[in-house]
């Protein structure tokens, strides 16, 4: 069995905590052992590990979330990297192809495919397993897991069985051959499927890897890796549900009876947020069932305000009754904001200040991070200079091709088109203060990632 | 007639926007002319103009209020500073001294003493000539003005007449004798008290010069302004409630019937801010009767939250229920923060960024405008060192003993101790970085403040 969990999202429901390089499934908002905050990635990928799963799995995500998975996985875990974001069809056959034509895996193992942003309890991994045995125990093409409903809810996706009794294989472990699905339904209609035994669909889907490289061969796409690498930008986005789901003949489901929640809002993230509090700030006793998460460094206060949720971070604040919260992506809709802050792969930086003057000039501050013994790329910018303030830790700079020591108190001068890296030697902070015509991430010609290699480049 | 304008407050019930440098009546919040915002004090200052009182008019003030004040109304207004923050008391006897011995007004001149947060129409200000013609007429002590009261307020204190009737001296100006005065009774005891003709205080009273001048002679204390300013530290800090109005024996009382209110919360604020959203941010259709103000530069958006105001400012966000919004100050009791915006003679500044390390290393992220024409004193700082980016405008440095300009993109290094100066030619904007041990607005050495007296100590 492998594992292939899904990595996407951009985030909008979760504004202003998430953005286009955080994605809900990356905020620390849950809490994990020792009181630690953790997010939603975390939690999911610390449960695979106490089902010893976490050998088999494989990350399939885009270039931006490459550096913030790292940051809270580790260096270790195995990412398939889209070139361009597709949909989960694309992303789920190009994982598939590495599988098979890189790792060399039978066309006979079973591949399971997992959302990585639903909150649920620690035995739903030990079903994966169970989905096995029933997967070879039948001839079906796609098996799934269908979580049973606890009310009907007019938000999520059903599986409806082709009959009310379902097929034992042992003690434990029943499955049911799928009828068809049902999306969103009314209240009504949801109260009636439950009756007829139907289950939510969690997104937890599985079948032979065969499947899908047939799939692929019918559709006319390459099997190898390195060949749907390369067509990549050119295939047609489309979704798993759509390009495999809705048209495999034989389904399985098998019942998973605990807790599943999709925590896709602010009202049903929060039900798992046990302190009303994280971050700086006061809440007063008369504000039940008001949550604040304030990922800025001034305070803030919520006086008598019930229901609400208050989220704060570089990229802006909200404050949206609870229930209401859903819309935040419709109202949020033609709004379009560079990210504050983001996590990447040597640490993480925080916009502090973005001006822009009438004369098209613009200024932009930074607070940067470097993890010890992590460096920039060498790189350098065509539209802007930039002027480093270390207010913390040690490290080494390149500038141009000149290697020197750097350290508390030094200020570097960094024009435009001048070749630049640093590497921390213990955890760095830097003030950057940027000025230029277009301040803008993209404005930025990497030269080499690896420190070694960043060496070569020094004549001194 | 000569007016004494009394500003000061801490600002405490309108956090985050008013803080120990910024209280309540320097907020821009209300809609001036042009549709410009204005603040309280503004809007006072520009009725006395329209009644062509502003050249009679002194504004009695602490250290801390110098540059606001003379940024919110030029450098022509006349100020009383006193050295040390006390009472209405010693703060209005300090100006009477002023009055009597620096500019010889007569004993036999009227003094009116107003506030500067009182949000009413422009006629008010002309009945402030009529109570100079009542005080003419009798001899009373005081003279007060009264607001006929529009509900039973149990927040307001009460001006008794000791008649139902009042003495009319023409066809429009009429005065009654006062009886005694009630603080913010029950609301069932304000009625009773609004059937006997009662009138809330506005805190106007009037006086002939002598009255203040024989107190301080009763009271042992000088009536000469250096002698006064030089015991300052050590006289008493009372109210000119409890010091002067409670034993005056003839007081005079002349109902002023218009809209008045004491804008001092966020609920009653926000009624006289005709816009619900100031800065930038989204408040959807469904947030009734709910105000943002907002001075940060990232967006605010309120979803479906009504009868709520959103206060931000780099102090921090308050995020209250209207009614609940009086409790702020009790809230707040407890914390302490070092400003995060302030205005100033020369401009003003904003905190982005402070961090604190474990070994006693700070760091202070700080983004400076200084006006046009305008200078920095030439200082000097003993616990930090400053890194300087100049992102916009141009200007003259004194860094030691040398003189020199100052353009954008310039970079400029203060290690601690160095004397410095910097005067703009255009309106400069500044990135500073500060490190150093204790990151104080108090750790500054003063060597002068004049840009001509600052250039004697240049050798280059």
């Amino acid at each position: 069995m492998k594992l292939i969990l899904l990595s996407g999202g951009s985030g909008k429901r979760l504004w202003p905590l998430s953005n286009d390089s955080r994605s809900k499934q990356f905020l620390p908002v849950l809490q994990g052992a020792n009181n630690q905050n953790e997010s939603m990635l975390q939690r999911v990928w610390e449960q695979l590990g106490k089902n010893d799963l976490q050998q088999i799995a494989y990350l399939a995500t885009s270039h931006s979330q490459v550096e913030v998975l790292r940051s809270q996985l580790g260096p270790d875990v195995k990412l398939i990297v889209e070139p361009t974001r597709k949909d989960t069809f694309p992303a789920i056959a190009l994982t598939a192809n590495y599988l098979y034509s890189i790792e060399g895996v039978s066309l006979q193992e079973l591949i399971v495919v997992l959302p990585v942003d639903s909150y649920v309890e620690d035995r739903f991994f030990s079903k994966l397993k169970e989905l096995e045995q029933v997967m070879q125990h039948t001839d079906a093409d796609l098996g799934l897991i269908g979580v049973k409903p606890t009310y009907p809810s007019a938000k999520y996706g059903y599986i409806v069985p082709n009959s009310e009794k379902g097929v034992k294989i042992d003690e434990f472990i029943e499955y049911y051959q799928v009828s068809h699905f049902i999306e969103k339904p009314l209240e009504e209609q949801a109260q009636k499927l439950i009756e007829q035994h139907a289950l939510w669909n969690c997104g937890v889907f599985a079948f032979r890897l065969e499947y899908i490289i047939n799939e692929l061969i019918h559709r006319k796409m390459p099997i190898q890796y390195e060949g749907l690498l390369k067509q990549y930008e050119r295939i047609e986005a489309i979704s798993f549900d759509y390009a495999v789901v809705e048209k495999a003949e034989r389904i399985v489901v098998t019942p998973y009876e605990g807790e599943w929640k999709d925590l896709g809002t602010w009202n049903t993230l929060t039900e798992e947020i046990r302190t009303p509090l994280i971050g700086k700030g006061i809440l007063t006793d008369d504000s039940s069932n008001t949550h604040v998460i304030n990922e800025l460094d001034i305070p803030i206060v919520v006086l008598g305000v019930s229901n609400v949720i208050v989220a704060a971070s570089p990229d802006g604040i909200l404050v949206s009754d609870k229930v209401a919260s859903q819309r935040i992506k419709e109202v949020m809709k033609y709004q379009d904001q560079r990210p504050m802050y983001e996590e990447r792969r040597w640490g993480r930086y925080r916009v502090l200040d973005y001006l822009n003057y009438s004369d098209g000039k613009q200024v932009l501050t930074k607070r940067i991070c470097v993890s010890e013994g992590k460096n920039l790329s060498y790189q350098y910018h065509i539209n802007r200079s930039e002027v480093w303030t270390v207010v913390h830790g040690e490290g080494e700079l390149i500038l141009g091709e000149t290697r020197r020591y750097l350290r508390e108190g030094d200020v570097v001068v960094i024009p435009a088109t001048m070749k630049h890296s640093v590497r921390a030697i213990t955890e760095m902070e830097i003030i950057e203060v940027q000025t230029g015509t277009e301040l803008i991430e993209e404005d930025i010609v990497r030269l080499a990632m690896d420190w070694e290699e960043i060496l070569q480049f020094c004549t001194s």
